[in-house]
């Protein structure tokens, strides 16, 4: 009854995913400091991992992400009603808010859910030293190395830590931990060493946990996951499959896609050479062909960057998008599957289909962007282990 | 408490927006056929507008574009549930399901809710000769006149006619109309003369309903829209304030923008000429500058794909983007506006801000794609006639 098409979601493959993550930190672990300045610090201590669920889970939906990342040491997000429905979900473990509060009267609610803030600018500091709070507040304490988004410069950081140390004092706060994001962790070889270097510099000796490491940092530079007595990384986009670097899919890192998108074939067009195919005339036929409109558009999420040529699977046959992505269809060229018939399932990316990445790559963007762009009107199939969905 | 972000819906902007066109109608009506080829039959009988409301109201929210629309003469939509939700939100008039049904089992809600149902493909007449309808089903029988999407070729009109007509005589079809969609009609000067001419050509004698126009047609050849005893044109994208076509924006033909997407700053940085800002550090400052951080990101919406230059105003005053737009975050050049501070609104697109033409074009993509993908975690500020929303 609803249009055909639906977003697969595997449970199984976030909770495989977390493993590998958690695989790549103990092989870090166990690995002999290499770097030839001697700057990686020896590891030490525990790395805890916080899987991010931010933006409804990458796409996944919340709930269903908490089920797929049992396994993780706490759940890292933006909002503060994810916190509450993280709690609602059963989910007894840290929480941590990515942009901390947004106004004072989000106070209560945080100590209420135990969660963990970001303190990543001096209003949030202020606004503390205002609040009448009940009990210590854990917070990490951000600091800016570089990327000049979030967080506190170094010069701020002594002045913020004194600020904090005394709420502490006051009962207000509680553990206090460091923190930065890397803007260039999959960017050129070696491009964190500097805002590595200005964090350990930043922070010095003052002690407490520290999380530096997106997926990008855990997978190409663990070690710096694994030093510090109390190490915590933040992955996000490689827990749902993919790659956070240019030209690579997650499958090169042992991941395994947690989304599949999946449309049926609702026409088919026999196309004559000359003739041209959807909006703008963009695709014609070199040839007589035949044309696969498939039940997905760009308000589905799908898109409309993806030229002709990206890929596309029908009935698990690789073919490709001929023409341009309509807001609710896309075209792909059947040739490659001259048995097709309406009805018939395309998979635009996941299992038995291209992978996202490959699929990204050809619109000229990242998976995160096609992951959270998924619409609310795609239904939603979760997959729990083994589990198998109708053809 | 959400996330300092937010879209402000005006139905009245969409009610303004129905009245422009309905104008446009009225004023080709009353025009002298001027077609240097006489092609233009001249005006005759009634047209009527379906407004067309499909993915979500295209991200404004059904109930809400049904209120909105209230004075239209038809509302067309893509999923069964949403005729239901018509229904349900006391819409008393046409319905059409622009690609028709799906499978067998949804005629029964059709017929229950009076929906008028395109007729695309052979086999959705195989599912109407297999039904047992207990009532007629009004249709629109759709061509493809060269987009080669949806629709029976000219060649195969006749007999798709011929099975309609035998299916009226069943009982089971009631009203046939006949439709087609340009590929084109925002593209050169004079591209849909082709297809007009085919789908003339092809229905020829056949009597009924006809429905060719999108918004493009309807605002660059409003004859083909007053021609034949009852023509339906299925305008969108200009219902929602924006103009079908490039380097052009609503406001030059009338319209009002329905949707304004506004975030607040969550941080401001203080940059030194020389350092970068964001993922992949693409801006550098040159010169010593205070950059804004903005809670809105790609998985608001927010296009990934806009690069720095790209307008945002602030407190209603103009600048630009600098640096790569995140996931949940946005840089902008706070120069221009000294006095901006930590929770001042920043308008993305919309009234007091640049107009989502614009920020499509500056990002490589059109405006129908950015209202289809506001997120769900935008919280949604419905402004009924001459409401004001708390600054």
């Amino acid at each position: 009854m609803p249009r055909p098409i639906r977003a697969v979601i595997s449970q199984q493959a976030m909770s495989h995913n977390l493993s590998v993550i958690r695989q790549y930190l103990d092989n870090a672990r166990q690995a002999p400091v290499t770097a030839a300045d001697g700057a990686q610090p020896a590891p030490m201590g525990a790395t805890h991992i916080w899987a991010v669920i931010k933006a409804n889970a990458y796409g996944h939906g919340l709930e269903t992400a908490i089920g797929g990342f049992a396994q993780a040491d706490g759940l890292a997000m933006l909002d503060l009603q994810e916190t509450e429905r993280a709690r609602e979900a059963g989910w007894q473990g840290p929480l941590l808010m990515l942009e901390g509060f947004f106004e004072t009267r989000d106070l209560p609610l945080l100590q209420k859910n135990r969660v963990v803030s970001t303190i990543h600018h001096p209003e949030q500091i202020r606004m503390l030293q205002a609040s009448t709070l009940a009990g210590p507040l854990d917070v990490f304490l951000k600091i800016n190395t570089g990327m000049n988004r979030l967080g506190f410069a170094p010069q701020q950081f002594d002045q913020a830590h004194q600020d904090l140390l005394a709420l502490q004092q006051q009962g207000k706060v509680g553990r206090i931990g460091f923190m930065t994001h890397f803007a260039d962790a999959d960017g050129a070889q070696g491009a964190v060493d500097v805002p590595a270097t200005v964090f350990r510099d930043t922070v010095g000796q003052c002690q407490g946990s520290i999380s530096l490491c997106n997926s990008a940092a855990v997978l190409r530079y663990p070690q710096l996951a694994v030093s510090a007595a109390d190490n915590w990384v933040r992955p996000g986009i490689c827990l749902y499959g993919s790659s956070p670097f240019a030209n690579t899919t997650g499958e090169e890192f042992g991941l395994r896609q947690t989304m599949t998108l999946q449309a049926r074939l609702l026409s088919i067009q026999q196309v004559k050479q000359g003739q041209s195919v959807g909006y703008g005339s963009t695709y014609t036929a070199t040839r007589d062909m035949r044309i696969g409109v498939v039940a997905c558009g760009y308000a589905d999420g799908y898109p409309r960057s993806a030229p002709s040529g990206t890929p596309a699977w029908v009935n698990g046959v690789a073919t490709e998008l001929a023409g341009r992505v309509s807001m609710d269809m896309l075209t792909v060229d059947l040739d490659p599957i001259p048995d097709a018939a309406v009805g018939d399932w395309v998979t635009l990316w996941g299992n038995n289909g291209p992978h996202i990445d490959e699929v990204a790559a050809a619109a000229g963007t990242i998976a995160y962007e096609l992951l959270c762009a998924l619409a609310q009107r795609v239904p939603v199939h979760v997959q729990y282990s083994g589990e198998s969905v109708e053809k």
